[in-house]
């Protein structure tokens, strides 16, 4: 009994956990915390590029950005570094509540899928590394259409690859700035609030359709929201 | 002598000094450093609401994110401290360096103008109270076209008002993803890397035409780049 909505995952700290880059932050800058400065201004570069009408694939991107931050707070970093970095960000571990929750929402008849800002990498994938690739029927990134999220055509060319109206699709994210523009999109969006996000309460700023603090509750909550 | 260049200065930081909001941090999360998170979140969804079609005043925009990033650490914040922020945000001073250098750039021949992501504010405005909005022709804010810099149309906007091709503005700021966004607009740009900024050294992200430590060093590199 397939459901007619087709979740549209986000992958990035969503389903893959970025704090495993905090220990090289922490060496670098004497603070792990300082990975999520390089995470905010790299999301905020990588919207001025496409604001901008130009592209960087996210990866290169993120180094420039690590030297950025490492010039601003008077840091050295080396070839070393940025090749410590790349290899640490192709090989972040699931979150632990991520299988649990593709088990139950697959079992559940949801057709799963993939958007990335990262460009597609070979394989073994990042997504194959930490052992969650085959619940997805299919991986999109945003290299195809050479602009990031959250700008409409990231989740129009996923719309159009799956023959459905963006109607049919609900993006999954941890980031509101992500579920924000899905729905701008015309998505259903839902809003998992992992440690470092939440939402942005301001008049105008588009309300995700479901919020929860655990990928579990959030996958109860889209169930219920679109019953098979 | 009358310059065709004319130079169009951006407002928050680049002329006036917004590290006067940090005492206000420093109460609400014990580290006055958390003003830059809030600053660079702030510009993230100020480029999120643009990308996503949708448009919310700079000012409602960032007291929504210091809620946000108030949930993200656990710290409560009250209509108080939200008044506090939008006081602290109206009366910030111009940086030392800011009158030397717009005398010495008026007195070459130069036109100067401001673009401002904060909407229109009612008399005395934020450069009022600075003493510093004399110096300037025209005052213009992203208010007008309903989407936040570094959308082309923000930067567009100003070389029609002022009747000029994009390629007689030189936009002046101390945030590479304005100047990226200017320069991809067709205006040249300036930058003056005041602490907490730096260039992004990344392939495909354009370089500014000028940068300088200090507003002094940039306004006598434009100085020679536009001879008389």
């Amino acid at each position: 009994m397939p459901r007619e909505t087709i979740l549209v995952f986000d992958v990035n700290e969503t389903l893959l956990d970025i704090t495993t880059l905090e220990p090289l932050f922490a060496r670098l800058f004497g603070d792990g915390d300082v990975m999520r400065e390089w995470f905010a201004q790299l999301i905020l570069y990588s919207q001025t590029m496409t604001l901008s009408g130009k592209y960087t694939p996210f990866g290169a991107l993120g180094a420039g950005v690590l030297k950025m931050v490492a010039e601003i707070r008077g840091v050295a970093v080396d070839s070393t570094d940025l090749e410590e970095m790349k290899t640490l960000m192709g090989a972040m571990p699931a979150h632990a509540d991520v299988a649990p929750a593709l088990t139950m929402l697959r079992e559940a008849g949801f057709r799963l899928v993939t958007l990335t800002n990262s460009a597609p990498a070979g394989s073994p994938t990042p997504l194959e590394k930490a052992g969650i690739a085959d619940y997805f029927e299919r991986h999109f990134s945003v290299d195809g259409v050479r602009q990031f999220k959250p700008a409409p055509q990231t989740y129009g060319q996923v719309a159009e690859a799956l023959e459905g109206a963006p109607a049919h699709l609900c993006l999954v994210a941890c980031h509101l700035w992500d579920t924000i523009g899905a729905q701008a999109a015309g998505c259903r969006a839902a809003l998992v609030t992992r440690p470092g996000n939440a939402l942005l309460p301001a008049e105008g700023v588009p309300v995700p359709d479901e919020v929860d603090s655990t990928l579990d509750g959030l996958a109860r909550q889209m169930m219920a929201a679109f019953p098979a």
